[in-house]
């Protein structure tokens, strides 16, 4: 039932990484999304060493990205970081990097600009990326992060730009959060067949929450009709981890364990169903 | 310089029907847009009096819509009370009627339900609207207000269901808020030649306010790039009113003068110049 489930650790944002690959395990969740922060913190080949007596996978590194600058330095200096980020998740057998390419930089509306500068930085990478091993997974954003999180904003948009790099590295990631509203996006998912490099689930409130960074809710408490989305991706033959990424104040305070449980009740109730239908090996 | 400037009335919030009136007068505002609730508190035939005496246009009626409902009788209210606001545009000699179609019902989260009962509304609404000489405007809203304000999102969505209607009787609306973000809006903005029914501008801000309903700001105080829309707009021939229409309760706490300052300023600096350039008669 949860074969394909994956904790995005950032969903029990106040456990340290020991904590969330040791909470993980306790739940019987078989994969988990790292971010770099909490890598960081615990050290590369600690994390490592940890996940694998905990018999998990690692579905993604979040995130790389951010490399919107038109600074010279700055874009040097984010660049670097991205190789550095590609190197981890390779360390970590993680099949891709996430990657939030960034906003408009301050005091710049030339958003046209900020787009090509994101292409020439997956130009820059891909050779790194593929000498790795890793799919640079570009992430649509929904609309209202366009101008300080990431100028691409539709499925479409990633797309266009993937395709024009080896499918192996650079993919997109489908998050029903970002994409639920979008009226083309059917048709862009099945478009994305081979292209999806992770499909990452959570839910829209209603009413927004004012802070929309941490707007997101588990399934089942907003208004996203799931087994269409569920459906859609599964019948271009994605059959890699569905990652659960909420950003909630009030979901993180609750004690981790409650979290991790509360997902795995959501997953089965909203989304496994969906997913089985059109998955032979369920 | 001011010849196609209008001010959207919800822009000085707190001004009656008659102080809106007379500060566009006083400011040399050629046109406004009227809304249905002050429209309703000071009288149609008071309004159209005072609009004629005072030698404006008005450039739009705002707002019809809000007919995603399945309930059949809420929705024979609302289709009756759009066509009572397409009398009242009509007898105001206003050339559209905004349409902000409504969100998801509560409870429902069938987006593809509601998006078909905006057609269907569409189509039993142009009979009435081609008799009054009304062109109904859908306007599509930014994405982030898909659940709850507008099943419209895009006008690349607005345009598809506008194309089934006689040019006269559908049309979309451009608001620069709305759609800055569309990695497909200039494409989009030349497809809606001779279908756009009008132009509303204002700001993006970041970062976006909390109250998502009052997140816009006067052009300039935000990360929008004007000209190029204002281009791709006079490109499609579009010669109508330029609608100012600001919902943010900072700029709403000020002197309706001073508002009215802000936006004739504002417009002149960020919005003629970029509009005369394609404009033969400026």
């Amino acid at each position: 039932m949860r074969a394909r489930l994956s904790l995005n650790q950032w969903t029990t944002r106040h456990w340290t990484m020991p904590e969330a690959i040791d909470g993980c395990a306790r739940a019987g969740i078989p994969a988990i999304g790292i971010w770099r922060e909490p890598l960081q913190a615990f050290g590369l080949s600690a994390t490592l060493r940890r996940v694998r007596d905990a018999g998990l996978r690692v579905s993604s590194l979040c995130r790389g990205g951010f490399f919107t600058t038109s600074d010279p330095l700055a874009r040097r200096e984010a660049l670097a970081d991205n190789r550095r980020a590609i190197d981890e998740a390779a360390q970590l057998g993680a099949p891709c990097l996430a990657l939030v390419v960034g906003g408009l930089p301050a005091g710049d509306r030339d958003l046209p600009g900020a787009r090509r500068r994101v292409v020439d930085a997956l130009a820059e990478l891909e050779p790194h990326a593929a000498a790795a091993g890793i799919c640079l997974a570009l992430e649509p954003l929904h609309p209202m992060y366009c101008a300080d999180r990431a100028v691409i904003s539709t499925l479409a948009q990633a797309l266009d730009i993937a395709e024009s790099f080896p499918v192996e590295q650079v993919g997109v990631i489908v998050d029903t959060f970002h994409v639920w509203w979008d009226p083309d996006v059917f048709h862009q998912i099945a478009r994305a067949a081979g292209r999806i490099a992770s499909f990452q689930v959570s839910d829209w409130l209603v009413p927004v929450p004012s802070d929309l960074l941490l707007a997101r809710g588990l399934m089942g408490d907003g208004i996203i009709d799931f087994p269409p989305l569920c459906r859609a991706v599964s019948a271009t033959g994605y059959r890699g981890d569905i990652e659960i990424e909420i950003f909630n104040a009030a979901l993180w305070s609750r004690p981790g364990d409650e979290i991790v449980a509360s997902v795995v009740n959501r997953f089965e109730q909203h989304i496994v169903k969906a997913t089985e239908d059109e998955d032979p090996r369920s």
